[in-house]
């Protein structure tokens, strides 16, 4: 079944080329996704699938029931764009000024698709039902998965398989890694209240500028000092907005900032440390504060027995030529919400065009080696089927203690 | 003579309320006085005076020659106003939407205009020459000072004196300083150039959020160690511009502050420490910067035999109820130049509103009596006489050692 | 009378020389001083004063009754010596080691003895009373003059003179200065309890050396932005104690300075600003504190009749060169107490040596020119006599506004 | 063979608890070891090893050569014992005071004496040499690992093997970790020199106490900011001493701290970062320093082939009840070095006593269960059989990527 599911992909690798492009000229903003998800429900539905729009608002569900019972298994893909003016100039750029697919959500949509038109065709053999996720939404807070899960998009769903294009590791490499591999995201605001005044009068008022500047220091003591230093925790502070006069004291200022964390509790750590350094810090001026701490998306922890799974079957799949353990990531992920839910794992799949510095992903010239979609959907088949043939049984030797 | 200048600056009070009140409706900016001039020089003109217009660009100067032999006495008053709303709803309220006389220079000049008009009326007792400086562009650095005395305005002047009226001390009270009596007021431009990068790879970046505020810590030793605690020094940063995304490392900072000193080895001392600071903190973190220290007005340094002269004075002048040596005070004022010229004084004319907590100066409702007009104009006529009769001699008794 | 004092004083300056050379070989440190009251008891016993001796512990108090009724007129002078090894080597050294007449004090009695012995031949001209006060531990808190005005030294007294020899300045120079003279001399001390702990895993300890630097550098801020800049305010912090193994977190440090200022109303906001900072950054890091903030001497705040009297009298005074006034200065002086309960004021009399760079006062090898105190003892005389013959009338002409 | 093995330790381990009680009783201090090389020598030169002693200045090296060819496995113990006053009182306490087996360095030695008598009986079927490295000074830098190594003890090695046991970990398990287990831990002095002054005249002096309390301040931003937050890396600061009189302005202060971290180039980052802010710090004060940076053993990197190997036969030693991957530790261990030159791995025996609170390893309480030295035996003997038996083929399996 996997070589058959190997050359009707192949056979259809022009259609996902198609299909991206398509996608990468019309991109949409989160949370603005209209064209998009009617183009990929209408895909699903001209193939007979079960098909559910407006999935936590925007997004996409659609179901391939095999003819024999089995697990159930979803694969997803997000589908929004980045309010990013596009630099390339290659024929399919971008038609619409200031929005792109500068992350590559357009190639995760067009190899699902063309592996679920895949998958149909064989739908005589599939065991159980597979569950195709298009998401909306994943590049903005609060994201579109966690209201795809309210809505119903995991019900009966026994595992999720989830990859990310990669400009930067080259083509056939696949990532994976158990346990923590994207950091939770969080930004939070903070106001310091001082007493405005002439800058000639210091002691007349309550200077919010210093008391800043002071809390921004203090804080640097809560990474150095009180995270355990085999964890992982980023605090920064990305704005500090005092814009005033030059001869005045500043009656307050704003900072905004973002923490990273691969563990709960030093999230949480992370939230209530601040917090106390900016009271304490408050104290020793009699000024106040309000401060405002915003949870974004959780660490996105791969499920071991799934990881390894995934891992040890990539030396099967076409086109893969290794397959290495990566390092966790300090940026955020939606799709830490389904593994939150079901077992799962996420990886990320190689696409470097050869003979060139990449562009990071979120560059106005950031582009990909297409032939990666065509591996990915090489990589979710055979999770997929294996999956599927050895009925969820993924591993029996992960064993963490004897 | 001084008997008769009292009585006829009297009679022409309900003028001066005139004068005022026109120029406090038409309110002109510093650097930009066209109509106010006008108005100064016209009225010069029609008593007959020598009048210059242009003066240091926008200043006018106007003298008249006393009918017998004797000594140059200047006496000045400032004309421009401020970018501020008027707030106060009296009938006479500021035509000019957004500018304003909200730090009483209408009133100095009416003040000397109409004590001009009556030394006019005395010219045949006049020994030697009264010079009027009216001075365009005081609120605003570099000033019209430093231009008019450039241009001439003190060519022959033996002596000069200068009056601020004060909404904030009451009327009838003479305010003194001998010595330093207002700062010196600079400005200086702080830009620290980390590296730009992604909140969440604080290592890849160099942050110069943290580096403004470790900077902003490090510049209170200045104050706190580096001066002599009995000499005064104040450095306030009133700006803080860092807006950024909250997940960026910022790339670079801009800060922007004020020095007060009066001692000009202080001012120096400032200057350079701030730099070495400056300097050090970048050091510690690779990071490069620009500093700029821009010299505002000096400190304002009244002569001491002058101040002795007008303070002992005081107590027969009408309307005068107190003489008290006040405080130095951290503001800045363009008079300055004129006493690193010329021997001279400059005082505080009490006019506050009785029956109401102040406006402070620079407030959208600032106001004074207007009575402290007239006290400033015989303060003023008291001096120039008093000066004129003892042809300078204005004090035998200040001795500073024995 | 006065000329008759003067060269009865220059008759007996090789006393005043062998008294001081005396005192000089046989120095004791405060609040352990026998040898010395005694010695000063004796001689005037001699003289016939009454005197009483352990007053306030260790001072002597000897008194000259005049033959007509007047004011009592009260002279001050301290005779302890400090803790330092002397490292002249003339023949009169110390002869204790480690132990130091290295203040002068030495000189003041000298001077005091000799001229009490003058005054007394002159006992029949004397209207009122004389009141020789020799204070025991000027050098050491809380200081010998509480303890000998709290056992009644200033009963009946109307006015107090007193004055401090310096190496500094030159022979013949006078300084005074109306106001606050010296400062407050205060002392505290921090204890910071955090929570020791291997310095491997700081996250499961709390750091009290980098609390302890915190603290340091937000204490800048209270000089820096809280206090007026036209007053004066000092905080030093001499000693941090945080002696443990390299790689040992500190459960707590201990820190211990100085507070200087002149105006009680500063002086109180530091003692409590201090306190403000200590508690917020405590609260920073969960951590506690002990603080002990210990008023020292007060600010010697001399009265201004009394000064402008010693001032001007002294351009009559053989041996003075020039009357200056003084800045302030941030060191401590007992004599601040005497000024708190009676009128007077303090002086400082030049008594540098001739063509070598001054050793300051401490200084193991500090010394003076011996003929300073014949102008000290001619200073005393003269405020003695004439205030003794103006019937206490020091001046009509201090006020402050008209 | 290693049946044969298992039920001879157990016959003597009684001999083993004997050997440790009696080292217990004789501790010797690191770099002071005189009897207990000499113990251990005579105890290898009965069982007819080949014995070489003062290796590396105190160590002990034997070698049992087997009957038959074979590859040269190491195994290693370290002797030395701590400047610690035990507090235990059981009967074979320590009976030099102050001195005391604080961290089972005598369980280390007794386990591999008792091992080596027991490899020795079956010597005609050892394969190849066994090579007993028993180290002294492991408790303090520079340690012995590295001069017995640099005399030649680890010639003709093919691999070594070690163990600590653990008082805190439960008896039975076995911890293991491939890669970094043990921190590097590096000790570093500084020096800030200001100059002195007192404590009221801070402009006249350069305050070294706010200098190094601004430096740690500064110090922080090292760990917070500029090293991946993906890898570990610890700075503290253990000492800060600055003992002066209160009123007094340091001269100088010195600091001293450690740095700990599992990779040389963030090691070397460490280093080069902490001159970096001491630098810039001393010059926003115009003040010098001294700096010395103190290498002290490296991170302990167990290689992987051979972790495996022993994680993976543990499941079959008796006694051990688990095997768990531990966290890397930030403390250091000079066997470090050994796995500098050939292959093994250093493992953890937990030997914690049934039924109270463990004190920890250093602590005047310090006490373990004896049996978990047996259980160290049948570790390392299993390790040495098994890895004879394979001629060193520890794992084919271990292949990072495909």
């Amino acid at each position: 079944m996997l070589e058959k599911l190997y050359s009707l992909l192949q056979e259809h690798y022009n259609e996902m080329v198609e299909i991206r492009r398509h996608l990468h000229q019309h991109p949409e903003l989160s949370f603005q996704e209209v064209e998009t998800p009617k183009f990929i429900a209408n895909y699903h539905q001209k193939l007979g699938h079960e098909v559910r729009t407006g999935v936590g608002e925007r997004g996409v569900v659609a179901k391939l029931h095999g003819a024999k019972p089995g697990k159930t298994i979803a694969l997803r893909a997000d589908f929004d764009a980045l309010p990013i003016h596009e630099e390339n100039d290659f024929p399919y750029k971008s038609k619409k000024p200031g929005v792109m697919h500068a992350c590559g959500h357009d190639t995760h949509t067009a190899t699902l698709l063309v592996l679920a038109k895949v998958l149909n065709k064989l739908q005589n053999e599939i065991e159980g039902t597979i569950v195709f996720i298009h998401q909306h939404a994943e590049e903005y807070m609060p994201g579109g998965a966690i209201a795809m899960i309210e809505d119903g998009c995991l019900e009966g769903v026994d595992v999720i398989f989830g990859q990310h294009i990669s400009s930067g590791e080259p083509l056939g490499e696949i990532g994976y890694r158990s346990g923590p591999l994207m950091a939770a995201a969080d930004r939070f605001h903070i106001k310091l209240q001082g007493r405005g005044g002439h800058g000639a009068h210091p002691h007349e008022a309550n200077d919010s500028i210093v008391l800043g500047a002071q809390l921004i220091v203090n804080l640097q003591q809560i990474v150095s000092r009180r995270i355990d230093p085999l964890e992982s925790a980023v605090l920064s502070i990305g704005e500090f907005d005092a814009k005033n006069a030059f001869n005045v004291i500043a009656d307050s200022v704003t900072l905004t900032g973002t923490v990273r964390t691969f563990n709960e509790n030093i999230r949480n750590k992370m939230e209530r440390e601040i917090e106390r350094v900016i009271e304490g810090t408050c104290l020793t001026a009699a000024a106040s504060y309000d401060y405002n701490y915003v949870h974004g998306y959780p660490a996105l922890v791969n499920h071991a027995a799934e990881t390894k799974f995934v891992a040890q079957l990539a030396s099967e799949v076409p086109g893969v030529t290794a397959a290495v353990e990566i390092a966790p990531r300090m940026g955020g992920e939606d799709f830490a919400y389904y593994l939150q839910k079901v077992p799962g794992t996420f990886f990320n799949t190689g696409a470097a065009i050869v003979g060139r510095t990449p562009y990071p992903h979120h560059h106005p010239k950031f582009d990909i080696d297409e032939r990666g979609m065509l591996i990915a959907a090489n990589m979710l088949a055979t999770a997929t089927v294996k999956y599927m043939e050895q009925q969820g049984v993924v591993d029996t030797t992960v064993i963490e203690t004897l």
